[in-house]
């Protein structure tokens, strides 16, 4: 990593774009060359999703993540930007192998924002933190001028402890492993879009948001579980990229069995969009050995996560991800780039 | 506590303004009224920089808090938003008797920002980390549209193991103990508003920005130590108003040992602040019983904070804080209501 980053950056004139923040290639690079570069340390992994850190007695083990809220619209069918800062930041803990516990919240609201709006978002992200069992032990509020923010941004920090016994993680990965998808892809990404009713184009479809909790619990003792995540910023492909990128090793998703909404379909296909790289707010892509694949999948249908599914298969080959189409072709699921769907969680 | 907020509220037509942001009495409203009302826990406390929240093990206990940053110009002299979101965690854990460990990053970036600022900042957040002994764990990063961001906000959490033997509070503070400063007050509110420039002045004044770690750690040893709390937004006169509604007595301070920098005082008067009011992120405040102060004072003084010094005094009396002028006059330090000088810190 050291060597990677030896040679200062001279970003001249460059300046921060939408595309930074959009999960992808651009976004990658923003943390590896800035913020890795200069706060790297052992515990720090940018590839996870939480960080595990030891406390002195040697017997806790924490675990840490983060994550920052700035939906537009606030209020969007299916959620806010309440609940969404909770479950967020708890499904990160969630597919970690984790216990969310304690959230700590920072809110940044722009002047004018009125004040009945912000009571129902709080509202709501109780009631969020009590079917979560979470406890918001910290806080802070700034407000911005008019014209400086968002209406809400959030950030909420959770704390867990590890109940998997097993480290899950993109390292654990192997060839022959399956994938698995608790549910169908980009209800969020697509509802929020909707919402904004920027495209003149409404419909009935609801954001997935919500918590994973049931869904990893039930995953979590499992043999043959490697690494859960959910996807939210850039979608199953960007997970399928990653893992690819990481493991070395080629991603099958089978497009035959990835569950999308007809809605999204449909949307997708007007505005040009990939449903594969839209955000979910409530789902799991789990990769696990073979032999437990059809196992997981009963137990999540069991759940009533009944569009969970087989999707994908890691394989040997280029280090890249591809999607097997309906009609036996092949498409290469490239690393997202240029995506102008900013504010989307 | 219930009952105070049992009454729904209807908020109306009410939007926020900046005043609900300053650290005064709208900004205590809004928290109690909206977050506590809503999110209220058995550890959540907002009198107090930090939680305190035991694991299950019962032998570890972790001390949590949280700040936003949204200080603008983003570099001002003597630290920027980089430096300021490390040392205002550490602090935050500092005061609290707490030793800080690790801390978690969200940025949220204006499309548009120079990334050679940016680097800049985060370099100097890095510097800061090495300093106080902190690790970034993890981070997450958004980035706003042009025109809904202020360049850069962050947020920082911050975890620390608690090794003051004795809990430090507002509730351990009795009548008749001393209240000493660190150091000299709104140099940091002084110098950032300076550096907007919007007041056609300008100076050589410092921000006081700085970790209070050493101030923390020489004193937090002495017996009699009751209470610490570095005088963020709001200034001195916010604490020593929130000690006596909480305590329900009167403090005093005496105009005539409070350190005031010369260009701050200059400053103050032409523009009709308070330096009382005006943010430092470099000072404590503590209270101590009467016995143990002057060896308080002589401790910081030997490691150069030279113009610590006894300033007040925690009496019997009506809940209100009040200033001793140098001419013998007295002046009540009212809580504070508008104030039109947003992103300070």
């Amino acid at each position: 990593m050291t060597q990677r980053f030896s040679k200062p950056n001279n970003f001249a004139d460059q300046t921060v774009s939408l595309a930074h923040g959009n999960g992808g290639r651009f976004m990658r690079e923003l943390i590896e060359q800035i913020f890795v570069r200069h706060l790297q340390n052992d515990l720090l992994d940018t590839n996870a999703d939480a960080a595990f850190i030891p406390l002195a007695d040697n017997l806790t083990e924490l675990v840490v993540t983060t994550d920052g809220f700035t939906v537009e619209p606030l209020e969007f069918p299916g959620g806010d930007i309440g609940s969404l800062a909770v479950h967020g930041t708890v499904n990160d803990l969630a597919v970690s192998g984790a216990t969310p516990l304690y959230l700590t919240l920072n809110t940044f609201i722009e002047e004018g924002l009125e004040l009945k709006v912000l009571e129902r978002v709080v509202q709501s992200m109780a009631l969020a933190c009590k079917a979560c069992n979470v406890k918001i032990v910290a806080g802070d509020t700034k407000v911005l001028r008019r014209g400086q923010g968002g209406g809400i941004y959030f950030a909420t920090t959770g704390i867990g402890q590890r109940i998997s016994k097993k480290r899950l993680g993109l390292k654990q990965i192997q060839i022959g492993d399956l994938i698995i998808l608790s549910g169908s892809v980009g209800d969020h990404g697509t509802a929020v879009m909707l919402a904004r009713e920027q495209f003149g184009l409404s419909g009935t479809l609801k954001s997935d948001a919500a918590s994973v909790l049931p869904i990893t619990q039930a995953l979590q003792d499992l043999d043959g579980l490697r690494f859960m995540r959910d996807p939210t910023r850039g979608g199953v492909a960007t997970i399928v990229h990653e893992i690819a990128q990481v493991i070395k090793c080629s991603v099958r998703l089978y497009e035959q069995t990835i569950p999308v909404n007809e809605q999204v379909k449909v949307v997708c296909d007007l505005l040009g969009y990939d449903p594969l790289y839209m955000a979910c707010e409530g789902r799991v892509l789990a990769v696990i050995a073979p032999e437990f694949a059809a196992q997981a999948v009963n137990k999540l249908q069991q759940l009533g996560y009944f569009e969970s599914a087989i999707v994908g298969r890691i394989e040997e080959g280029r280090a890249q991800a591809f999607l097997e189409t309906e009609l036996g072709g092949e498409r290469i699921l490239q690393e997202l780039e240029a995506d102008s769907l900013p504010r989307i969680c």
